[in-house]
């Protein structure tokens, strides 16, 4: 709902946005990423995030409701509206910090890792990603090296779920393999969680290499709605539902119910009124 | 060139399809299927198979010219033209089997091995398919000890390249790695060849786990074009462009000049006036 949604220039009103969130919180997703506590006037499809969190407070069953934060003034409203789940983020390249954050990496990241510390103690679960892990759509190639000493740092200070977010879509599995492997080895007790957008086709093949390599979490995006704004082509996520049914062809390994993540993927189809990225909805 | 080319409505005229070849020997791919001597009227997109051959005859350098050889009217016309490799096929499934020769599995297979002899004895390169190998549109699973007992027939008969053919792109890695593992265990000196449709988006995850477990060929298709009539959706073939980029991201390892596909891709798009399934492509 929000890596989704924050890319489509229609913003989905309130009342569509809790119906589909209530199908996801039926299908028993493990955590729903509901919204972005960013300025409403900058991202006006997030501006109604408070007003989610608030409106499902009691109402998520097993389901984790999550937010990205991106500032103090975020993380205030964050704790207004009882968010359960806070993600903090830091990119490892410098180009893409300084524009997104005005930091070097190094100072992003000593200031998410103090907030990051204040969300753990006001009892939140709290996710820490590293952006443009995989490569940058402004830099290419990414040290693989400070990719890992950003985790390093992260993980030295008590962060227990480290995201390894590919926004650019530069992800590829021999690259996936050694970098979950390399954070693997030393910290095997760190939740890896991946997330990839599909730039060059990839991204459902990253998935399976990183759950072979040991990662806990795939984030992804019912329909594959999402984009990169560092490509030149619509970087959708990888598709909910058709990693689902894949992991789910022989065993059922992913215990969510697909038949209403699709539902959701159908009702989005209409509301955008376009095709959509996913395959399997169009087989159903 | 033959099973991207064949699925489109509009036909590719000959000397269109001679600049979209020579593009591809001087790209260097390794077998290039240009046709099928399928009957014209059945298929008017193949209709200048032969005239190809013709043309072609000494000038495509180290790339094998092959096609897809059906019955033996259409033997007769691979050896009368000069076709260097003929690809013949059986289905695993008894259903698409009927539907498509009329024969049980075990009645084509037999006649299919004879041709196959025939060919190999006329001193033709020769690979023999196992079509449905990974499920049919049609029937649903398909048993994997069968398709294990048409390779095991195939190899018995000397036959020395067997294509697994995902027909109905029902494939998923977990049963990619043991298929071939399968047949890999007993007969470690025959080539395997894969050839995947994209219908549920697990296309270029396949061939990735299809290289790990030790297949020599991947048979794709620029842009992605083709498709599969036992589905609801266009299920292309695997986009060419899109799976070398990916392989050779890190090092070299497929010594293909991929900017010539990719030449070819911008042509086909112009052509067919439309956007293609490809992803490489667009971001060049």
């Amino acid at each position: 709902m929000r890596d989704g949604l924050q890319n489509e220039e229609k913003v989905v009103p309130f009342d569509i946005k809790v119906k589909w969130i209530e199908k996801l919180i039926e299908a028993e997703v493990d955590i729903l990423q509901i919204g972005s506590f960013v300025h409403p006037k900058r991202m006006p499809q997030m501006a109604d995030t408070d007003k989610l969190f608030e409106y499902f407070a009691g109402k998520a069953g097993e389901t984790i409701l999550s937010s990205l934060v991106l500032n103090s003034k975020g993380y205030e409203r964050a704790l207004a509206c009882g968010c359960d789940m806070i993600c903090f983020g830091v990119s490892a390249s410098e180009t893409h910090s300084q524009k997104n954050t005005g930091k070097s990496t190094e100072d992003a990241l000593n200031m998410i890792i103090e907030s990051a510390k204040l969300a753990i103690n006001d009892g939140k679960k709290v996710q820490c990603s590293i952006q443009s892990a995989f490569g940058c759509g402004f830099e290419g190639k990414i040290d693989e090296v400070k990719v890992i000493n950003i985790a390093k740092k992260y993980i030295d200070n008590g962060i227990k779920n480290i995201s390894l977010a590919d926004t650019a879509g530069h992800a590829y599995p021999e690259q996936v393999t050694r970098l979950i492997g390399a954070i693997k080895k030393y910290y095997s007790d760190t939740a890896i969680t991946v997330h990839f957008h599909n730039t060059y086709g990839l991204g459902i093949t990253n998935c399976y290499y990183a759950i072979e390599a040991g990662a806990e979490y795939i984030e992804t995006a019912f329909a594959g709605l999402g984009g990169c704004p560092f490509t030149k082509v619509a970087a959708g996520n990888v598709c909910t539902e058709d990693l689902i049914y894949s992991l789910n062809r022989e065993n059922e390994i992913i215990s969510i119910d697909n038949s209403k993540i699709i539902e959701v993927t159908k009702e989005a189809e209409k509301f955008f009124d376009k095709t959509l990225e996913g395959y399997i909805y169009k087989t159903k």
